[in-house]
């Protein structure tokens, strides 16, 4: 799951996921979504600037180039699209909210790149790297406290179901931690891990936009389900891209999950699917607290010969898949039809 | 203002402050208020208990050793009496707040010794030293999180309040971080620093409380008055048990501002107050990154010689009264008295 949480890192910006989504078919009507969301994003990005003006430039100047660091539309996009999609003719009411979640994934990145050292993101120096251990932890605190400060607007429900699933998230960290250099901890682990750390924010920021436009426990329960089974697509194809993808792409070095021992979806059908004697190569290698180019490439070549690529495309088609069905509940529509491109596109984006 | 924030290390407990301040004079009518304010306490620990409780039996243990982690219980303990000093005969209404409260002020304390290294905080292993700096970042995000689902009950009002002095303390650390190894900073920026670091805390907690109590903007401002006025106290305060104070009250070692060149009033003092020579001697110790044990006595001679606890001293006090005359607004009785009290005892408290 990499070392960049929530499907990040090699997160898709919102122009490339369009693009990517909408692809080379001729555009119909989709082509027409695109200035309004593009509207939509801006007014959330402008609520962020907002909110986090800071008495000192130190502090400002840090809070920006943490919500500069990429990745960071994917939620406010979604949250838009179903939004829109429900029906609404307009945005602003959840535009808060939209920035509020942004935060609170951008302050779990910045914490993330603290605990595991990493050194870039997306192309350009990673938080701690660029300005410190101290500034960093303390500018994550910042984009959380700023975060719950959008939320405080909402209803009280919709406050518990955004600070629950920040719970979430800390906790799939916990768990992620618990389970380093580990394979035997098995696919159970990793999806509790991903349901978590992952899935549970943008099932919250869904499950949010679906109650706000009045929608009953089942239209919040589908809108539950699209989210999380959205995020666990963007976090399994994140961990093929770490081994599989082109770090050019995605700004960043592969192998951050076989180099930290994150059992990933693509470590575990390897290891499940290797025999013997290459089993105990790729676990020996894999429990290795450092290790050089040479296991890299190795373990690499031994995901390629248990064929883990096409077996773990596999599962994030079938949970994009399960996205698009929590999709037929909603009307029919522009909107949902390009959330359901998304849902697929994510399973196969190449950054 | 000590590697620790908010006033905290040398912070004193529930009882040992307030046995402090009731002395060894005649109790009269305090002695009845312990049994309540007592039980104020044991239900907001309550409430602390109960929202921390997370799947994961690491992270509930993580955030149990936070919580314990002494210094605990000062701030409901000032919310309790501040509350029944206003006229409540029940502190129900705010026992979330100050669990609240209390969560910020631990999270704060735990990515703190992870930001300053530290190695013990009241006689105990500190969090980082306890459970890694992965695990205490993350337990830090979680208290923070559970804080402000605890303040989702509030008014916005009051969840916007709690926010910004949550902001105000993360602008502290940043500004303290600016200032380090120079005494040129001088002390007006101490003083912004600890009105953001440590006052801001104490007076939002205190100010809610009034606003919750219906009160008018006046009495908000007296609430924020007595707050801050006493959160200043106690951090100066803290600043020369540093450099003067008994380690073994105290459960950490002396001289861990001097360590980590933090500008706190005494050092300020003393600087202002030696002679040329001396005043370089100083200084140039200040700013070494590395100082051994004969630096650190030497600088507390020529603090001594400085004669910098007196002087230092005498601003607590004058801190303090500004607290007392605070509290002048409120309606005379023994929770009044009692206020008055501590805020002269945290003047002259020795641990």
């Amino acid at each position: 799951m990499s070392s960049s949480p929530p499907g990040d890192g090699a997160e898709a910006s919102f122009e490339s996921l369009v693009a990517q989504s909408i692809g080379n078919e001729p555009l119909g009507r989709l082509t027409d979504l695109l200035p309004v969301l593009g509207r939509d994003l801006s007014e959330i990005d402008w609520r962020i600037q907002e909110i986090l003006g800071a008495r000192y430039a130190t502090l400002s100047e840090s809070a920006q180039y943490a919500t500069q660091m990429g990745g960071k539309r994917v939620r406010p996009l979604l949250m838009s699209a179903y939004y829109r999609a429900l029906g609404a003719s307009s945005t602003e009411r959840i535009h808060a909210l939209a920035a509020a979640f942004q935060l609170i994934h951008t302050a779990s990145l910045v914490h993330d790149d603290v605990i595991d050292h990493s050194d870039t993101r997306r192309g350009r120096p990673s938080m701690p790297r660029a300005y410190g251990v101290p500034l960093s932890i303390v500018t994550g605190d910042y984009l959380f406290v700023r975060a719950f400060e959008l939320a405080a607007e909402y209803p009280r429900s919709v406050i518990l179901r955004c600070g629950e699933s920040c719970a979430d998230l800390v906790e799939g960290e916990v768990l992620q931690e618990a389970g380093r250099f580990e394979l035997s901890v098995g696919k159970e682990h990793y999806f509790r891990v991903v349901e978590r750390k992952t899935a549970a924010i943008v099932a919250a920021a869904l499950a949010s936009c679906a109650e706000l436009m009045g929608l009953d426990a089942e239209g919040i329960e589908a809108a539950t389900t699209f989210g999380a089974s959205l995020g666990i697509t963007f976090q399994i194809r994140d961990d093929m891209l770490d081994v599989f993808g082109d770090p050019d792409l995605m700004g960043k070095p592969l192998y951050a999950d076989f180099r930290e021992g994150n059992p990933t979806l693509v470590s575990l059908e390897t290891y499940a699917r290797l025999d013997g004697k290459r089993q105990a190569e790729f676990e020996r290698m894999f429990q290795l607290r450092r290790k050089g180019a040479r296991h890299l490439l190795r373990m690499r070549e031994l995901a390629e010969e248990a064929g883990a690529e096409a077996v773990v495309g596999e599962q994030a088609l079938w949970w994009a898949e399960r996205a698009v069905r929590a999709l037929d509940s909603l009307p029919e529509g522009p909107y949902r039809a390009l959330l359901e491109r998304i849902a697929r596109t994510v399973a196969g984006r190449r950054a």
